[in-house]
């Protein structure tokens, strides 16, 4: 008897990378060679939104060439989301909705490409598919720039950024240092990582050598202590002529209130909108009078595909690859990690963790991955970093810039009577 | 008789650029193929400062492969300084001290590498060697990521942001379009060029099709004007579900205030430190509540080496050989400058301008590069801007990050009894 022919579902979750869509290209490529198992693959547009909505993309649509493509381009291309299904009593109405989709479009194959949250969510549904005896292989696909999925040794986006931001420092460091004279003598770059500080951390790279930028990294796992880092940064300017700062957005004072929602107002009196780096930059510059430039990165650093690491890359095709041909063998309610092999040289491999070992954990930057004066990384946490920016993995350009595949995602058509509102 | 061999002065100005390097870097190989004429190639160290002060670097001590990595080593390997020289009579001191340097060098070449001011200070020492009878010629080499100097086609320094900005409003427009539906709507990314919306314009050239980001561009040769702008945002994210704005640091309301200066207060009454994309994103958040959010690339944009032009590069370089031939063949008071003689095939060689038609002048975006309505570029606009971001000119990379040159700067030996108090 043959195998039965079911079909596949994707979808995007969460905040976007500039790898996740390689992930993707890995899950179509994957299941394309798998013809004989798995028909169509779908996605869901807008990540879950779109699958609750019976939004579904025909994928089969697109051209080999622009599933390709799809592996240089960043941010999501069916659309993600940010939408968590809470607790399996709680949100039952979207769980049942789910599987009403599910059955309607045969899927017998889901793949949720995303981070903690979306974990969770792939774990419950998997549990919820065994209670009602419904075949399901539920694959979780890691991703999130933050770096902080739980046994992955790390996860597909976070070299990008960190390359990016690491790029990012160390050129405006030497803006700086060859304008300190006369002009800017500190500058603060703020990146993301609201509640962990790999991508600080990753600033930290730029620093080869003694008296490199960055100068001073400020985490969000330390309490700010604003005299020892005006003391610190007075001490860096006296000693190399200027200083370069790379701040988490998510800095806490010792209260546990954001440095970035601080007593700043505009004329009416509301808060200000975000951005720790300026309050920083005038943190010093009320201090010590240094002229100060700030920037901020935002979405400029999780969707800078031009400068991508490789070895990102490749970890997100990996894993998407991985996912299916894990879907295939009958496995489910689990997600395919990073192991890390060694170091010097950098080898990984693809592992295979427990969707609910990763749902809801937090993996923050260890102590002792940061000095023990809490500005800077430890030899141990450059060791860790240093593979994971390598390589690089330029898109193509056209016309002097990135040339990325925007996808004609046609829908399938809707087989359901309901509607859902989400 | 032979001819005289005599030193060579260069000196960095202004903001620095991810090409003004290269520019130096040719000054110098190019003076090394003229060893029979020229000495020592001596710079400033922090520009017009060191000289006054008679800190001189002796580019001499460097190797052949330090000085060629100039080529992709973004910012001012000498140093820089935001330094200006006034009319004769108002800084006498500071020009007869420059005159005192040169005679005790032998300084019979002087590069100044700039912008108007610059070129203004050069045309000055030249009137100034003339009244002296001193043999000096007396060169500008153009530099500014303003692109706002008079007579050449465009500026070196200028392509390179450029195409930063391009990619990166880009790269952002992928990420908020694939997030929008539930999250962020707006995206706003503020750039550079005080006085001249050239940058912004050049954020434009991202939209090749209708729809694609960015999708405003605010400008600061044209008054803000609330009412039109917050309706073209609506209007564009109710066709395409998302609004990428780029705006320049310089925009200002209708009575002429910078936006970044608008009201602005910390918690002590203090006016905020800058930034008018917060303000923007505030706006638009206010009126329509909409999700936003923003980015301040500040030195990133300037200082990106790693995605420079590679026509940026090559006219930078082109500048600065063609000073050093100028000097040899016994000119002064000029500035080698880009001419344009296609716009497809883009071509473009390299003429001479006076120092005096550059001096003191400022080139704005026209109006007819800007569309009717005031927030995009026109086809002309687009014609100019496209060749200067073209090809790829990547740094070499190393431990997954761009390697860059740190000169060792070795000082010359003072020869005055005299200091100078700069």
């Amino acid at each position: 008897m043959p195998v039965a022919k079911r079909n596949a579902l994707y979808a995007q979750s969460g905040g976007v990378t500039a790898v996740i869509n390689a992930s993707a290209c890995a899950v179509i490529e994957t299941a394309r060679r798998y013809r004989d198992r798995i028909g169509k693959v779908y996605a869901g547009r807008d990540g879950i939104i779109g699958v609750l909505a019976e939004d579904l993309i025909d994928t089969g649509r697109e051209t080999p060439a622009a599933i390709r493509a799809l592996r240089h381009t960043p941010a999501g291309a069916f659309g993600s989301c940010r939408y968590k299904l809470k607790g399996l009593e709680e949100s039952r109405a979207q769980y049942e909705r789910l599987f009403a989709v599910f059955r309607a479009h045969d899927i017998a194959y889901f793949f949720y490409n995303g981070g903690n949250d979306s974990a969770d969510t792939a774990w419950k549904v998997s549990q919820l598919a065994e209670k009602l005896a419904y075949p399901l292989a539920c694959i979780g696909i890691p991703k999130t720039i933050d770096n902080d999925l739980a046994v992955t040794d790390n996860c597909p986006g976070f070299g990008s950024v960190a390359k990016y931001v690491a790029t990012s420092i160390r050129e405006a460091g030497y803006d700086v240092a060859s304008m300190a004279r006369t002009s800017t003598k500190v500058f603060v770059l703020e990146v993301m990582g609201r509640h962990a500080g790999w991508i600080t951390a990753a600033c930290g790279l730029a620093s080869e050598k003694e008296g490199e930028a960055p100068h001073v990294l400020l985490f969000p796992e330390l309490a700010f202590d604003l005299e020892r880092f005006l003391a610190r940064v007075e001490t860096v300017v006296a000693r190399y002529g200027y200083c370069a700062i790379a701040v988490s957005e998510g800095l806490r004072d010792p209260e546990g209130k954001f440095l970035s929602e601080s007593g700043m107002r505009d004329a009416f009196g509301h808060a200000q909108l975000g951005g720790v780096a300026p309050r920083i930059a005038k943190l010093v510059r009320d201090r010590f009078g240094y002229r100060c430039h700030w920037a901020v990165a935002d979405y400029l650093q999780r969707a800078a595909r031009h400068v991508a690491s490789s070895v990102d890359v490749e970890q997100a095709y990996a894993v998407g690859k991985a996912a299916v041909e894990l879907a295939v063998k009958g496995r489910t309610a689990v997600m395919p990690v990073i192991v890390r092999k060694s170091d010097r040289p950098y080898r990984w491999t693809i592992g295979v963790a427990e969707l609910k070992d990763i749902s809801n954990r937090e993996k923050k930057v260890p102590r002792d991955f940061i000095t023990e004066d809490g500005f800077g990384i430890t030899a141990r946490c450059r060791r860790y970093l240093a593979p994971l920016i390598q390589g690089e993995d330029p898109p193509p350009f056209r016309n002097g810039l990135p040339v990325y595949v925007k996808l004609r995602n046609i829908p399938v058509k809707k087989k359901l009577a309901a509607t859902f509102r989400v």
